[in-house]
């Protein structure tokens, strides 16, 4: 555009590359930043330039933290639950943590198995699952319950087959707050093969 | 958030209160800059500083560059159309500005009269655009098409009355490449009343 300098068209071109944001609402919310100058466009400055200093990510685990081992890793009471929680994706993981599922430990995944995308067993932290799995008394395939989600958590199943560690997966059911009407055969099927008694 | 750092959190908050954005898709966005930390977020960080540092409002016209006056008010061959186009914000000058309206000038009023939110002659830039006027042969209310809009555009009408200079506003009518079973009445009203001969 001629009609604004380089470094706005830049910071606009930027923005429009996160997630969720389109080139028309990055320009918003440049616009906003620009009138918002003091309160959010500075210290969302400083604040990205310190994060960019802190951020690492965490050796053990795959979680981002701004220290490695992260928080979750180096926290001791979190060993004596001894459940390792296998997630895809390191937004999984924060979900779980704001669920509250209390004292467990996390493994990131960094993705799932997909043939079509070339996303093979090497592409993934399942060597290092693997090496860490027996210090755990039970390990639960947390990812998400589609075909590739299902494909991974059966791999991971043969592979840890060896190390003799309990291997479960989160149940599936009615969303709490769900109604039956909206929901899939496929959920509805297996949530009455999996009632519980009352 | 206990499982990551308080950097990240502030950044996730900030980032939150972009137009488009709510927490969620901030968390996600945060996310996404990590992983891309030399492709994305150094870039954006980098980017955000430059234009912390060069942006400033235009004294004659309202818009946003990083000079001022602006390339659009300094550039003299836009004096030669004689157009004025008032708009309600920055972003309505970029649209025109994208819809290549040809070599005129702007006047950004920073809002629309409002009296329920408060908004009141005295906040826009309107004693500004009163001065600007007789340099020009007509200006074109380019308005929003709301109750508030249009209140703005019958004030400035009556404040420029005095000055001689031609006021216009946009066409009504049916957007180009619309469907006229989705418009409702009154543009359709407006565009047979505004009907133009083939």
């Amino acid at each position: 555009m001629s009609n604004s300098g380089p470094e706005i068209e830049q910071l606009i071109q930027l923005l429009a590359r996160l997630p969720g944001l389109g080139p028309r609402s990055a320009r918003r919310a440049v616009l906003h930043l620009i009138k918002k100058k003091d309160q959010l466009m500075i210290p969302l400055s400083a604040a990205l330039d310190r994060a960019v200093a802190a951020v690492v990510i965490c050796e053990v685990c795959g979680n981002v933290d701004t220290r490695s081992p992260c928080g979750i890793c180096s926290d001791p009471r979190r060993a004596e639950s001894g459940l390792l929680i296998v997630v895809e994706d390191v937004a999984d993981l924060w979900a779980l943590e704001r669920a509250g599922v209390g004292a467990v430990r996390y493994h990131v995944l960094g993705g799932v198995l997909s043939p079509l995308d070339g996303v093979g067993p090497e592409d993934l932290s399942l060597d290092a699952l693997v090496s860490r799995a027996p210090q755990f008394s039970e390990v639960v395939l947390a990812v998400n319950a589609t075909v590739e989600g299902q494909t991974t958590a059966h791999y991971i199943t043969d592979r840890l087959a060896g190390t003799g560690v309990k291997v479960s997966r989160l149940a599936h059911g009615v969303p709490v707050g769900g109604e039956l009407d909206y929901l899939d055969e496929g959920t509805l099927s297996q949530a009455l093969k999996a009632r519980t008694a009352l």
